[in-house]
């Protein structure tokens, strides 16, 4: 197998180099390209444990990724270098899976809210299929650009999609408490995210802007029909990866923990990738290297309310994993492929 | 100065030994006695950098502590520990504040569900003063036993209360989340608060069962008149101290960030422990080893809610040093005497 | 494949986990059993991500072990567990590959000063051939008894043996500071291995009597001839895994750097685990989760020494993994089966 | 008092924001101007939980720095910032506190090599003082400029300097491992120290050249009379604060355990500052946040070393509380004067 050529754009960052990793285990990709300015000229082995072929191979420059000669390509880059490389990409034959939000937002009139720019590719938008193997697959099938989710957007997505759709709680007044290790930051230098600055400190950060709310309420629309403004609010914790998820729901009458998990259970049953808790079990240690998603539902009668916990990996569930999964299912392959990461 | 005597009770958690930093700085406290059966008969000079006599005072066991001699005891023990040595305490003639959770519910009733006890001593429980002095100053004058407030509570109830007060926010529907470093557990061998199992780890726990619940609906209650059931969800981050509570509010129509603002404003005029900032300006950091509580602010329209996150320092302004502030104002002192924390 | 059936003993401790992944990740080998008192009565696929037949595996009583129905046992316990159920396995007919130090010293009178106990088993002890493939592989062929060597011994006796060989180094005055992450304590309930006491803190421990000196002095005289009485100072440092081990070595007259290069260089080419790299850029996170030794070389002709600098982790090249890799040299499969680690 | 005013230059530093809590906290000291362009314009007190005239201080730009109106001025600035200010300042008239290495080699010639810059301005490195009382305190008396020592320096010439003096150790062959905390790189934008880089990381950095080397053994021939040149590597771990030195000596023939720690008995005795522990005691998380050395002794007469370990805060008896020790003892004030820190 590994017939298939694949690209990596953006390969020294935190999701680069998690996308590096899996395409080197995939049984049916070979690694063709990687691209970084970082690291041009170097070789992958001399950054990565790889071996083989893939250890030989040398980054090269950004601008050459244009000009990549592979048949799929990765995008691990910002939202503004994606949304001028994909359309480049694709016209040239490849197809694309873009980590960055420039292609997750159906409806372009929300970028210059949400992303501070005008979305400028219209039509390559409209061809995007959003990557959440878990919630619509059926749509990913045969896509030529998938538009990887935000690991925000997954983690809280999973939690809340299936609830909605059940009717058990409602639409309205969901509050979403979210945290996430330092690598969802990305690779760069800065005084704000230098050790001394985030190690034993705890912050919330773009409290009600951030872009992937109205990524989680498009989502979650599309698969339950119904979804209310959320309130949402990131955190900055010292750890380096992981992201857990604490939302909020208000509980219509009647509902009760049992119908909430089984709609749950419903929506996620044979899901390799999705294992449900106990909420107060449900931890990022248990989900870091791992491709996968622990929810855990909590019922709190007195409060009329359920709180949903979910962790995921922020660069792997929340990222590379996710593309690759997402991958997996366009081309109707195992979802599995690649990703049978054993954590650690 | 220095002349009233103090014992502290436990003074070797994680609380006491914040209580024994700030005992040796109040210039008006003197202390006499310290109790641990951890540090039995060590000197307190070689636990911690103190010079003088206090450095010389050798940890007594827990045991002796019925028979302190001393003006005031401090208690850092745990809830049925304070409950058992309160009343002999008191009998004896000491002034004191606890630490625990044992007198701060003024309903008798609720300690089972909440604590897992009932609660034996409901005449001491009437006694009690709680030690929130931004909220109840009044009511500490004089007081001969305070109970000093959960940490959670602390953070949560600062945040609420005068929002709650205002009328502009609803008193239903409030969504807290809340994240704590690790000191928040105590002091102990526990394969679980392993530095290899919390590292690099975030997990929810406790959900809809917190004791500090009904403590935050209490002190809400009595300051604005009115709180709903709030749905509460402790975190465990891997940090050592601080705790940083996000609560999510939903708007009165009509509400604006500015009439919140000024909410806050009116009921913390003056107050030298509190300071009121943009929301993404609280971090845990700047609190840490300091009495201070950081407050802020965050209006979602779109959403309908008011985010406000609170910063304290679990050890100080949850535990001793705020134990230091309300004793100072049950004796009419300056409360900032022994508190004079730079941080750090 | 998958043919050859392994039993795990200690299945839940820091190094037990690691073997478990390491064996299900393995192509010739088929996990049979798991022995854990921990987790006794769970199922693996609750504990790690696992699939199929490996992840329904329940966890057996310890007590169980030494009837273990399998070929191949390895053990991840304390030395006197395994001094004591190694023999049984073998008498059973199985293969044993033991990480603890129960057979690691070849002089049994050793045993009483650095372990604290006399060596009951001298038979057993002959039979066991110590398993650091890059330095004596040669004696692994057909082993029935693996002794698995200590982290600290890996890493250091990986820096020091080739250099000592080639005699450009004094083999007297060796001093080596070496640091370890916390899970090097294995997992317990401790007090002083918790978060908070760990956290931010620094310190050397069991100086001058580590059980590693003498497995040190034993591997490096066994391999160059020659080996003083070595300096050694461990160090606990709060990080979860890995270990930097740093050497300081009297250069003999002439010695150059290119020397030294070399005399490693012909020692370790065509190794797939060892790199040689400059001294400053060897470091934990390239090595951990992988089976990797990172070894790197900085000659210092003002003070007349070299300091060699090595790092593994300790939970992979410093126990699970050098444990797989050797089991691999005993039975002439590829040493890198089951070991394609990618790291991250 | 406070009848005297300082200026600190390069205040929101690490090392700045400790000189300004110290000085905060003196009961002899006035802070008087604060010069950083990072905070220009800032007040201090929303920078550090100051209170009164301290906090309402604004902070001025870098390049007013040379017409600070001030009787001292602390530097804590770069090498090639303090060269060019420290002369200006005492031709103004000021008394000069320089925690850069700018003054710290008596010999200018060392500059090139060891700083990287030829020392420019040899009259005023002759007028520099040594500011490390425990060893050269009579050398302080009425200095006008203290050379503040390097934070390495400091832990390893205080757990030698005695030592070698004693004649029980050899001169030649001194191997120092240390480790330092991240907040030793000082406060800027860099990938390399970011938290995802460092965290969960460790490495040595800078063998066989950094520039404490020459500091150290100057120092420690300057109380001993003797020092051969020492192998010294320092190492970076995921801390944010503190430093522990571990130091390889030879032993003489006959030196005993107990005739070393006479060495240091005798050298300390009445020092507020050091303590005297077993060597697996001395643990930086009980020196940070204080002036404090913490000294251990292990001897390993089967190596013929004695391996000595110091542990303190980088921040404070490494650079602003230190400082401020000399400048006390300049004065001829108690040199305890606004460090009573407790630690924490």
């Amino acid at each position: 197998m590994n017939e298939h050529s694949v690209a990596i754009v953006g390969a020294s960052g935190y999701s680069g180099l998690e996308l590096t990793r899996c395409a080197a285990r995939h049984p049916r990709l070979r690694l063709a390209a990687l691209y970084s300015d970082r690291w041009a000229q170097e070789a992958a082995g001399d950054r990565l444990p790889l071996s083989g072929a893939a250890a030989a191979l040398r980054y090269s420059a950004l601008a050459d990724a244009a000009a990549a000669e592979a048949e799929i390509a990765f995008l691990a880059t910002p939202a503004e270098v994606s949304l001028s490389l994909a359309p480049q990409l694709l016209a040239r034959g490849l197809q694309v899976v873009d980590l960055s939000g420039a292609f997750r937002l159906e409806d372009a009139s929300l970028y210059p809210t949400w992303y501070g720019f005008a979305h400028g590719e219209p039509a390559v938008l409209a061809q995007a299929r959003y990557g959440l193997p878990e919630l619509e697959r059926a749509r990913l099938a045969g896509a030529r650009l998938v538009s990887n989710p935000g690991c925000y957007a997954t983690a809280t997505a999973l939690a809340l999609a299936p609830l909605l759709k059940s009717g058990l709680v409602a639409a309205e007044g969901i509050c979403v408490a979210a945290m996430s290790g330092v690598s969802g930051a990305g690779r760069k230098a800065s005084e704000d995210f230098s050790f001394c600055e985030v190690d034993e400190d705890l912050r919330a950060y773009r409290l009600a802007r951030h872009q992937h709310v109205p990524e989680i309420e498009q989502t979650v629309r599309r698969f339950a029909g119904r979804c209310g403004p959320i309130s949402f609010t990131p955190h900055l914790v010292p750890l380096r990866r992981g992201i857990l998820s604490t939302c909020a729901l208000r509980l219509e009458r009647g509902a009760s923990a049992a119908a909430l998990q089984a709609a749950w259970k419903g929506a996620y049953a044979g899901e390799p990738f999705v294992r449900l808790l106990a909420a107060d079990k449900v931890a990022v240690k248990d989900v870091v290297r791992t491709n996968r998603a622990h929810l855990g539902l909590s019922v709190d009668e007195r409060a009329g309310t359920a709180v949903v916990v979910a962790a995921i990996d922020n660069l792997v569930k929340g990222a590379a994993g996710q593309a690759v999964q997402a991958w997996n299912a366009a081309m109707g392959w195992p979802e599995t492929d690649g990703l049978d990461l054993l954590g650690g």
